[in-house]
């Protein structure tokens, strides 16, 4: 299976994340999700699901199609 | 749960599918999954993984953050 998806997802994420200063506590809080899970997504082990991808981009404030910005 | 996200997505995978001139079947040929499951994703029915997000947009040609497009 190609990670690389997963792993740009995950460094999408994180490159936001830093921009606006939150922590990954933060993010998880704010998108309703377990701290440990938002660290795992940032390494590019998960294979998120849609409606979680819709959490995280609420949460920093993007559309979900940002999120996947690049993800190929 | 808000299933808005899923019933976009769902809708835009089908218009890019009936613009090509595709059946479900052979979507779902293309992108290596099943034609039940196609069928299911475009009513809304599934929480779409981000692998199989990228497997249905390569299929259609186009990139996972097109096929998110207005998804929220």
């Amino acid at each position: 299976m190609n990670n690389q998806p997963r792993k740009k997802l995950g460094n999408n994420i994180r490159k936001l994340r830093i921009q606006q200063g939150l922590s990954q506590e933060q993010l998880a809080e704010k998108a309703d999700l377990h701290r440990t899970y938002i660290g795992a997504i940032e390494r590019g082990e998960r294979n998120v699901s849609l409606d979680n991808i819709v959490a995280i981009a609420h949460a920093l404030g993007v559309s979900a199609s940002q999120l996947l910005d690049g993800v190929d």
